[in-house]
């Protein structure tokens, strides 16, 4: 039995949330399933000696040119037959000494911040993308699967654990933060409920700053304050 | 590497929270480091065709005699190390081919009332017994960090997926509930302000019906509907 690591690494630019997927290639550099492109979530096999937090932060390394991100175990995938369907037949035996042998795969997600700059992943593995969640196609092995979950967990705790700030840039307007809220939560935030609960939260800290370079009349800019939470 | 499954089950009598634990013996019975008894949490490989629930509910059947049960997946645990310890060096030699192998074990939790019956747990793997969490011992393996883990997640999920209702009775009174509550949260919770914001809970649902067999004056008996949820 072999233990692998996926990561579902999650960006949002202000308007959508996306997905970051690796594309697979074969030995010489050629696509995989060349009428219909197969993309993946990127991952590995863990190494001996390696613990399970390391083998998910040397994958994003590795596979993504992206370091000291946010990075969080949330559920381990076992199906018996998850890597045994004819769409990955061909990079398995590619790529796996045994490509029958069964894989169990522990996902973690990620979380990245597109304002300021959209890292351009390069990767040894083949072409990276960031991709709209509702343009996601069909992945190889149960990645679609992974991701739905990976997208439930988000939603879950999305609030409990304040994690979205992590998806917003350092300094941000409310309605930045709603809209993250809405898109996440999926389902639409009464404005005055909204900012009204926001105000009463310690650790989200109205700045003596406004927008800068906006058409529209620049709004407040407000900072994450994680110490407040404590 | 191998795979294995192990389940941190809470039971709840109304007064203290328990944990369910297995007496580590040697092959002909006896029990392991004779001089301070060794604990641990039910567990055990994974088979090369099982699903991960599906193991986690034969580690429950077969170590436990305890079927049927709510059984909830909460986090790997992987550190190369974790079965490379001394004290567990016995043990492993009596029962693993290759005491040394790495084992990446995935934690489930599983909730258990204890108020109408205590299910005695028959074990091949040797003596159960449900015990006082503040009583807990130094266990097998990583053991003690994977029960605080599961305690952590219980007092994170309590709430959010209403899982306590499963370690109460099926019909409750108001002060059993908060007694869990204030139990797993570790914190007192004013009994005002509880009742109030249960009463508002679609999902508890209040019984024409009294306790019965009390001294005290008998109290209203609520239940949990989940239906009312969705």
């Amino acid at each position: 039995m072999d233990v692998s690591v996926d990561c579902v690494v999650f960006g949002y630019d202000g308007e959508v949330l996306k997905v970051l997927l690796i594309e697979q290639k074969t030995q010489d550099g050629g696509a995989l399933r060349e009428k219909h492109l197969q993309m993946a979530l990127p991952g590995d096999l863990i190494q001996s000696e390696e613990t399970l937090n390391d083998c998910a932060a040397r994958v994003m390394l590795e596979l993504t040119s992206i370091e000291n991100i946010f990075l969080k175990q949330f559920h381990s995938f076992g199906d018996p037959n998850r890597v045994r369907e004819d769409k990955d037949q061909e990079w398995l035996k590619t790529y796996r000494e045994f490509p029958n042998k069964r894989v169990i795969t522990i996902a973690y997600y990620a979380l990245v911040s597109l304002y300021d700059y959209t890292p351009s992943p390069s990767s040894f593995a083949g072409k990276t993308q960031w991709m709209k969640l509702e343009e996601v196609p069909e992945l190889a092995f149960d990645h679609n699967h992974i991701l739905d979950f990976a997208l439930q967990t988000l939603k879950e705790q999305l609030e409990p654990h304040h994690i979205g700030f992590k998806l917003l840039p350092k300094k941000f307007t409310l309605s930045q933060l709603q809209h993250l809220h809405e898109l996440v939560l999926d389902k639409k935030l009464d404005k005055r409920n909204f900012r009204k609960n926001v105000k009463r939260m310690e650790h989200v800290v109205p700045l003596d700053e406004k927008q800068k370079g906006v058409l529209h009349k620049p709004a407040q800019l407000f900072a994450f304050n994680p110490e407040a939470l404590n």
